[in-house]
């Protein structure tokens, strides 16, 4: 299979080399100079699980991938999504494939502008990945990688993808509700990833504060009205229990909007979680001002750290 | 005159000072030993704007303050005024004049818990002070101190007052629309206070932030709606204009509650600013979501600072 990687940072190195090692046809897209030069000359470097390897895989700019391909992964941040679909346009062909495992919201209708609903696979992964250098990378956890076709003739598809995720040792799995997995996991971002960012704390100690239950359902009351016009069910009282287990089962970490924001002062993701919903909010005549004051805080901190966005 | 003073902080040994050098009869009442004993050894010492001088005024424990008063000034902090008002129960005779210049809101409903309405007069002002050394403190500005009775049978008293503090140079004002200037000066402290402490920036920096007017007028929405069930009409574009002249004018200053949280780790006031209006919002029936998280998230950096409350 003929398999484009749209956004080779961490997570996309590493679907792409296993894809790579499994015998398929990779290549991979990035717009980083250093981490292209590197992958093409000594080859990307991944260690999985704890075990190194190095695949030799094609690495080029957006702009100079060439010819049509089977299948797109999109990997790229998300505010970057929009504008690498534009750039890859020539390499969708009529029947290419593209699957987005990008955490947040909005992303489907980003790809609806640039792909056929038939075409566009949508999926969660719970893998995760670091760079350690350009060119190398490592590459943790056993999956699974949830996938559903959102048009009902794209199943035949989804489950090909599942096939050689699985092949690939990626763990495909194929979901019958997908859109519920993206959404309980926007959930998990919208409220813990945010919260612990504006309090600069980690999981665990903000689940300790006296009202972490009353914030975190104030977040996911509004996620539950705008999954709800996405046609997605969100139980709130049963999101928050999960919530509150996630909580107690990560313990002292760091989330990554955390890392982003306060370690690594860069942009946040936010407009693609809480900010995705208090759009929503506008476009669907319902209230989301805790959203909305969530994510015009998160910006504020941003501009305080003076990142660009 | 005979004037107590419930609550002798910084504001309240100012207020008491410049009342005693103008002839009256104060008593100051405290509950920090170290303060009262330098004040009954040494006098109270004063530096008012420059000026150094001393009066030998009695201070007392709350349970130690005997007879009945003309006038009683609360200088407590917020959470400590029911408790104040409970303790000298016994020297708030039936003419006793109460004066409650404390910020936030909510303070009108406290004493009326503990003091006719005839004898309640509400106040603001923009004196600030700092307690040097136990019995020692330095009070700045020039006034004004705006009052007014809140029981039409109340304006003669509030007038007298009023006549009283011009006299001891403390540039009474007697107003017209008390509530008004409370409910503005809590709108205020409401959005700069709380933002800068979650922010943890101070109040120029907060006003370069590209959505500091979103997030101020997101506020002070629900502020209007709680003053209008107090008969205060708020318009919501004027008040957060005046707030973008406020944020010019102060420049690279850490408003109060920054200094109680961040600087020393001491618990806010936030419950008497949006705390209150997202109690308002409970009780009258209307929504105040961003109120509520702002009051939540400032309660939990209290917990994260370990903050007792």
């Amino acid at each position: 299979m003929k398999i484009a990687i749209a956004g080779s940072g961490a997570l996309g190195c590493g679907f792409g080399y296993l894809m790579h090692k499994a015998g398929n046809e990779v290549t991979l897209i990035d717009q980083w100079p250093a981490h292209i030069d590197a992958i093409n000359s000594k080859g990307l470097t991944v260690d999985f699980n704890g075990e190194k390897g190095t695949e030799m895989i094609p690495a080029v700019y957006p702009e100079d991938v060439k010819g049509e391909f089977d299948l797109v992964f999109t990997f790229t941040k998300s505010m970057q999504l929009a504008s690498m679909l534009e750039k890859i346009q020539p390499i969708l062909g009529e029947d290419t494939k593209v699957v987005c495992l990008l955490n947040g919201l909005g992303h489907r209708q980003t790809l609806m502008q640039y792909v056929k609903e038939e075409n566009i696979l949508m999926g969660t992964t719970v893998w995760t990945a670091g760079i350690d250098a350009p060119g190398e990378v490592h590459f943790m956890g056993k999956g699974p990688v949830e996938l559903q076709n959102i048009h009902p003739s794209g199943e035949a598809a989804a489950k090909e993808v599942v096939a050689l995720l699985t092949d690939a040792k990626l763990n495909g799995v194929y979901s019958d509700n997908v859109l519920f997995s993206i959404w309980r996991k926007a959930c998990v971002n919208g409220t813990l990833n945010v919260l612990c960012s504006i309090l600069d704390c980690n999981i665990e100690e903000f689940s300790k504060t006296e009202n972490s239950r009353e914030m975190m359902t104030a977040i996911i009351e509004e996620f539950s009205l705008a999954a709800k016009t996405e046609g997605v069910e969100l139980d709130v009282t049963e999101t928050v229990d999960y919530l509150v287990e996630v909580n107690k089962t990560v313990g002292p970490h760091y989330p990554s909007m955390h890392q982003d924001l306060i370690q690594n002062k860069r942009p946040t993701e936010v407009d693609y979680l809480n900010g995705a919903v208090a759009k929503m909010a506008e476009e669907h005549n319902f209230e989301a001002p805790t959203c909305q004051i969530i994510t015009d805080l998160i910006h504020a901190k941003e501009d305080l750290f003076g990142i660009k966005r």
